[in-house]
C-alpha cells in the first residue's frame, strides 16, 4: 500500500456530501469529525503483513480512544495500549481480549496494578520501585506469573520533537541500560520478569533511533537469558513512526522499518517469544479529517480571516507548539464540491475567546467565503483525543467511514448534548 | 481584604485532613481538588464594594465552570459571562437569570444569536456580519430591542502574554476603535445597538492598558450619543486583573483599578446605565489548590523526580507554555500535614506517557518521599476548566470549603468513574 499517501480530497468530498444526503450532517452541522476505518484496516493489515507473524500490534488508545475505531481496530486482528487502566476500561468496553493489552503509565498506583494483574493484561513496569509492588502483588497471586516487562531507557538519543522523545539521558521514563548490573539484578531477582520494553517516541524519531533501540533490546535480552538462564518471553517495541503532516517528508514506512530491523537486528525475526508494537500515530492520524463551517470572513491588520468551529479544543498541540504541529488544509464550498480559485493567504481562526486560539497564522487556499468548509487533514491522532474543555463547546459528531465504493457511513459518536456538558461539572 | 495574599498552607493542610475525617477523601485517593467557596465570596463582595452600585460582576465561566461554583457566585449576587451558547446553558443550569448572563463568542452562529435573544441575556457582537445577523433576528422579533454591544478592540497596545492579549493591531477580536467613521455609521444604523465592549486580556496586561480601554469606551460612547442622540445603555469592561502567580510581583487589586478609573474616567462613576465586568482568573485563580499524592520517586540524570496524578491533562498551560505560567507548590506529609525540612530541588513529573508532560522543572521543596502529598496552589481557575482528555485519566473528585473555623466541606463534583469515560467515547 501507499503508506505516506494522503486521503484524496474527492473521498472527503464524497464523504460530507454522503453525510448530508443520509441525513447524519445535518445543514445546520458547525463541524463534524471523520475517521476512516477502512483506511485504519488496511494500515493495521500492513503492519501485521510485513512484521513476523507472531507480533501483537497493540494500537495506542490515547491517539484515538472512540470505542468504535478501536472495536474496529480489534476487529482487524490489532491489540490495544493502553496509558492509563481507564484505557484498559476502555479496551475492555471494545471487546479486547487481555491478552491484547499493554498498560503502560508511569504512575500505576498499588490499587492499579493489582487491578491489572487480576486482568491479566500485558504490564510494563517503570522503575524499581514499581517492581517491588508487582513483586508484593504477585505474592498475593500464588502460582500467576503475570506477562510483565522493565522498561529500558535504550539512550540512543533524543528526537526532534523534545516533548515527544523518550530515548535520551534526561528522559523520565524507565531504568536507563547503563546501568547494566542493575537491571540484570532485577531480571535475577525477579523471575517473573520476562519481557523487555524501549521506547524512543514516535514523531520526530528517527528511523535509526527506532532500530538502535531494538538493538539495545535483544543485545539486553541476550544478556539476561545469559545471565539468568530463563527466557525472554516478549519484547515490545514502543513507540512508532512518524506520521506524514504537511510539514514533513516522507517518513519511512513500515516496510522500511522491517526492512532496517532486518538489516540491524536480524535475530529479531526468529525471536520464539512474543513481539510488541505500539504504533498510533502512524497508523490513526491519516486516517481522520475534520470539517468546520467557516462562520465569519473578515478582514484584520489587512489579513483576511476566517473563523472556525475547532480550535485549541480539537487542535491544541498545533495552537499552543506551532512549531510542532501543522496539519494541511482543503476548502470545499457549501454543498461539500472541492473549491476553485486562485490560492490566496489566509489565517484560520478558532472560536474560542483567547487571542491565541490560532489554528493557522497564514495558509494559502482558494478564496474563502462565510458557510464554505474547511477541511482539517490528518486528525485522526492526537487531536480528539487530547480534547480540552476550555469554553466548553460541545464535542463534535463523528462519522465512521467504511468501504472506498459507496462510501458507507456511520455514526462513532453523536454531538455532545447541554445535558451532557452541564452534567460533566456537576 | 488582603487581595493578593495566597491561601494559607495550615487551611490546605485543615481542609485535607478534615476531608479525610469525613470520608470525603478516600484513603487511596490519588488526586484532590479544592476550592473555597468563602473566599470566592468574598472575592465578589470586594468587586461590588469598590465598583459603583449598579455594575454587574460577570465572571468568566470558562475560568472555572462548575456548577456548583457558578452557583455560589450567583448567589453573592455574581452575573456569569458566557464564551459559547453551551457555557449559557452552564449558567442557566446555576440558576442565574438572564439579565445578569452576557454571551460573548466570536463564533456565534445565526441559531446560536437566536436563541440568545430568545433567552433576554446580553449579547456583545464580534464584528459587522454578525451584527447583520443579529438585525435580521430582531427583525423576526418585533418590539424586543435586546441587549445588544459591539465588542471594540480600543488598541491600548498588547499585554505581556501575546495567547491573552487581544487589545493590540493584531487582535481577532472586535472592530477596532481607529474605524471611528465606520463605528459611528453602525451605532447610527442600528437602533437596538446599545453597548460598547473593550476588552484587553487578563493575565499579563498592565493596569493602565486596562484603564486606557476604559477611557477609550467612554470617549466612544461620548461620540455615539453625540452623533446618535441615544443613550448607550451599557458599557462591558472586558478582560479583569491578572492572578498572582508564583513568578508574578504583587498584581493590582480591585481597589487599585478602581482608584486608577475614578483618576482617568471619572464620568464611569456617574454613569447611568449598566457597567458590566468579566472577572475571572482574579477572583477564581487563587481561591483554588490540588492535592496530588506523590507515587514514586525516583532519580533521573541526578535528579530527583516525584511523580504526581496531575499533568498536562490538569495543567494544560504551566506545561505546555512553561515560560507564561507557574505555579506555587507545597508538600504535606501523608497524614496532611506540612513537612518540615531543608528544601531541595526536585523535579515534578505528571501522570501521562509522554516526555513532555513535566508539571515543574525544578522546584525547592522539603524531602519528598512516597506517598507525601504535593499541593499545587493557585488551581482555581483555566486549569480544571481546561481538562484535556490526554491518557484518559479521570477527572478527580473537587471539594469545596466553606466556613473558615470549622473549614466546612462539601462535594462539588465526584471522581470521574469507567463508566463515565466509556460513555464519552461511545
Amino acid at each position: 500500500m501507499d503508506w505516506n499517501t494522503p486521503i484524496d480530497l474527492n473521498r472527503i468530498s464524497h464523504a460530507w456530501r454522503q453525510g448530508r444526503a443520509l441525513g447524519l450532517v445535518r445543514e445546520d452541522a458547525t463541524a463534524v469529525l471523520f475517521h476512516d476505518l477502512l483506511r485504519m484496516g488496511a494500515r493495521v493489515a500492513e503492519l501485521q503483513a510485513v512484521f513476523p507473524p507472531r507480533t501483537v500490534h497493540a494500537l495506542a488508545i490515547k491517539a484515538n480512544p472512540l470505542v468504535q475505531v478501536l472495536r474496529c481496530a480489534v476487529g482487524a486482528g490489532a491489540g490495544l495500549e493502553a496509558a492509563s487502566l481507564e484505557e484498559v476500561w476502555l479496551a475492555q468496553a471494545a471487546g479486547c481480549p487481555p491478552s491484547r493489552i499493554i498498560f503502560d503509565s508511569p504512575a500505576k498506583s498499588t490499587q492499579e496494578i493489582h487491578r491489572a494483574i487480576e486482568l491479566g493484561v500485558w504490564i510494563n513496569a517503570d522503575n524499581t520501585d514499581e517492581l517491588a509492588r508487582i513483586e508484593q502483588a504477585l505474592t498475593l497471586r500464588r502460582g500467576y506469573r503475570g506477562r510483565i516487562g522493565l522498561r529500558v531507557n535504550p539512550l540512543v538519543g533524543e528526537g526532534k520533537i523534545a516533548m515527544t522523545s523518550v530515548g535520551g539521558h534526561q528522559s523520565k521514563f524507565g531504568v536507563p541500560v547503563s546501568d547494566a548490573a542493575a537491571l540484570l539484578d532485577l531480571y535475577r531477582r525477579y523471575h517473573w520478569l520476562t519481557g523487555i520494553h524501549v521506547h524512543v517516541g514516535s514523531q520526530g524519531a528517527p528511523l535509526q533511533q527506532l532500530v538502535a533501540a531494538a538493538r539495545v533490546a535483544f543485545d539486553l535480552r541476550a544478556s539476561i537469558e545469559n545471565v539468568t538462564g530463563r527466557a525472554i518471553e516478549f519484547i515490545d517495541l514502543g513507540g512508532g513512526l512518524p506520521a506524514r503532516y504537511d510539514i514533513d517528508a516522507d517518513p519511512p514506512t513500515p516496510r522500511d522499518y522491517v526492512a532496517a530491523l532486518r538489516a540491524a537486528v536480524p535475530e529479531l525475526f526468529d525471536f520464539q517469544g512474543v513481539l510488541l508494537t505500539e504504533f498510533g500515530r502512524a497508523v490513526q492520524a491519516s486516517c481522520g479529517w475534520a470539517v468546520s463551517r467557516v462562520e465569519y470572513v473578515k478582514t484584520v491588520a489587512n489579513q483576511c480571516c476566517a473563523v472556525l468551529h475547532l480550535g485549541a479544543d480539537f487542535l491544541m498541540r498545533p495552537v499552543y507548539r506551532p512549531a510542532e504541529w501543522r496539519h494541511r488544509f482543503y476548502v470545499l464550498d457549501q454543498a461539500g464540491r472541492p473549491k476553485a480559485g486562485d490560492a490566496r493567504p489566509v489565517q484560520l481562526l478558532g472560536p474560542l475567546c483567547f487571542a491565541g486560539d490560532i489554528v493557522a497564522p497564514s495558509v494559502l487556499l482558494p478564496p474563502i467565503e462565510t458557510d464554505d468548509l474547511v477541511v482539517i487533514g490528518d486528525t485522526g491522532a492526537y487531536t480528539l483525543s487530547l480534547w480540552s474543555r476550555h469554553c466548553n463547546r460541545a464535542i463534535p459528531m463523528v462519522i465512521g467511514v467504511r468501504d472506498t465504493a459507496a462510501e458507507r457511513l456511520e455514526p462513532l459518536k453523536a454531538r455532545e448534548t447541554a445535558a451532557e456538558i452541564v452534567a460533566l461539572w456537576s
